[in-house]
């Protein structure tokens, strides 16, 4: 009989949908379910944006194929809009778009490595990045992230990881699952070493704009002389215009990435959807102002969530930032699926296990606490108070 | 100075851009340029696909995360759609869909093979298929298809190919670049083969919907016993709907392979965009009559095409289908990238040369003739006849 390739016969299942069944389980006995699961904004998208949607989805222009590398008019909004966050000129032939960030994830993972090279990533890590590394054959290895330094990498941690074989680091920041936001002094550090070692920094900036308000500029690596040859940044669209069902995403770096990129991609979809890059071409510059008012939401869901978990003191709070929070559970020994499953099926809070993001954050859980508003996160602290594992 | 992937870095740049760029080199002199370059239905699609495209894009309902194997509605429509179209009853559970073709057959091939496999293809082949099995460091055999049978595959000369690191024989008919359709007998021998020796069919169907008018079922594999350890169906709802900037296709599978590609796909994409499968969902029972009326309009460009070649008997039609032909022109041991760069620049004639589809096919060149209509077609006798290399 024919076989499967055992690289993806191996890997497990896809967690979210796993996760969504034990939601199903809950009798609503507290009331409504707390959804702390999937990175998804609690609040809809713009008028504006449902609108541009749908007028560029319904017109003749966008039907036939586009360019590989993503609709000029995106490239070049996205240009603008990146010069601007990070004080730095930057071309639309430095982006390429995609179709979500995980599309742009594989395809900087597929540039820079192939089977039998391996990938530095942080431990806890985001699960989709090991999945995509594991099933294309490259090997992983990890440099844990101390709770104790609020899960900021450790650069002499990371400087001791890289082995021979590894081609490059892929960092998240603003961190899923952890939420700690890197700082610019740090990521600068940790290029450096990159850049010394010959090795890419792969660094996905999903959560760039739900970082603290007056955070400053995310880094400055764009501005090193040479960058081309070390940064590859991610980026989604998705969270930032609550469309995650239209895919889109982007890479930034130097022209010859993207040149390498373009190839891979062409493989793989030819291009990304063209509608929804016309309506967020458009989009960029006139919801910015709505973007702003989303950071300061996330920035008093952070306030709600920090507020809510000081009443339940057994509940630790390891780290918390643009989208996320990774608490520790108070049942030490007990795997964090279990606590987990419980929490969603009793308590109707529905989190992530801490055990998804790596072997050794059984203690931990991730709650993508941003989905929902104050007013749901404040019903958090009464049902911790009153859950327990038998 | 860190490094690419050499799987990449090797790889050729994308050829239908540079085929392009031939085209805007054409200065006119014989008239508007024949455009047989992409394959891309030359009508528009229909008025209410345009409507449904713009009316779900424009619903919240699209915007969030949806299935990772696609909207129910369009796995439960297609699958009745084939149902219908094979005679046989295939379930929701058998499909998966994803952002286009490219995408199904990346997918199939990650499922079933791994670098250092190997995957058996028909020389000539499809570009992509092979690019994409490179940049995996999948191995690709060949097993060569006579020009003079009409470009169809030879089951003896794939049984000779079949090595043991073979995992797949990838297939497409109707064929791309050839045109030809394989008869439904040849490819029931063909699946028997893989099946005896234990290798994954995998059957790229893109151009199914263009079969001749009355060409009987594409096959009758998804009524043998077991058909779900060999046969991998794969399919495009661009062509058909005359909609690839929207990026839809389908795998269709037995439940274990779509489990497997359920777990690529969300490291790839986490689900294909929303809004256009629910439009498609609606569209494939709705504009089954319009889809007949173009097969209807392909069969007389192909009537057109073959008019027209008569009248120009320096230039052979190797083969003709559905979609494409494959052209032998009469310059021997002239490079077929040559001719094809003359014949857009001088001619107005753009068309991919033969060596794109295999090294041996330099005597070719693929005309996508169903992208013009059937006057547009007829201006080729006289173009033809009069263009001279050097």
């Amino acid at each position: 009989m024919s076989r499967f390739n055992p690289l993806v016969e191996t890997l497990a299942a896809p967690p979210i949908p796993h996760v969504f069944a034990w939601g199903d389980a809950y009798d609503g006995r507290n009331g409504p379910m707390i959804d702390f699961s999937q990175a998804v904004p609690g609040y809809p998208p713009h008028p504006d944006m449902l609108r541009l949607l749908g007028e560029y989805a319904a017109s003749r222009a966008y039907t036939g194929y586009g360019p590989i590398e993503g609709e000029d008019s995106l490239r070049k909004a996205y240009a603008a809009h990146l010069s601007e966050t990070y004080g730095l000129p930057l071309a639309a032939g430095n982006v390429h778009v995609t179709a979500g960030c995980n599309q742009a994830f594989i395809c900087a993972a597929m540039a820079i490595a192939g089977a039998g090279d391996a990938v530095l990533m942080t431990d806890p890590y985001y699960f989709n990045q090991e999945t995509t590394l594991s099933m294309l054959g490259i090997k992983t290895r990890f440099a844990a992230c101390d709770a104790a330094n609020g899960f900021l990498p450790d650069v002499a941690t990371i400087a001791a990881a890289i082995t021979p074989d590894v081609r490059a680091l892929a960092l998240v920041s603003p961190n899923n699952p952890t939420g700690a936001v890197y700082p610019a002094a740090l990521l600068s550090e940790i290029y450096d070493l990159c850049a010394a070692r010959g090795i890419w920094l792969i660094l996905d900036e999903t959560y760039r704009d739900f970082r603290p308000v007056g955070a400053g500029r995310p880094h400055d690596l764009f501005g090193r002389a040479g960058w081309e040859n070390t940064l590859i940044s991610l980026y989604s669209f998705s969270k930032s215009f609550c469309i995650p069902g239209h895919r889109l995403g982007a890479i930034t770096a130097g022209a010859d990435v993207i040149e390498q990129v373009a190839k891979i991609m062409d493989n793989l979809q030819i291009c990304p959807p063209r509608s929804a890059q016309a309506a967020v071409a458009t989009a960029l510059p006139l919801l910015a102002d709505w973007r702003d008012g989303n950071r300061l939401e996330i920035a008093r869901r952070v306030e709600a969530l920090l507020s809510t978990m000081a009443g339940a003191p057994a509940w630790k709070v390891g780290a918390v930032g643009a989208y996320f929070a990774f608490i520790g559970h108070p049942f030490e020994g007990v795997p964090s699926a279990r606590v987990a499953e419980k929490l969603a099926k009793e308590a109707g809070i529905l989190c992530l296990p801490g055990s998804y993001f790596g072997a050794g954050q059984e203690g931990y859980l991730r709650f993508a606490f941003a989905n929902a508003d104050t007013q749901t996160i404040g019903l958090l602290r009464e049902r911790l108070n009153r859950f327990a594992m038998d």
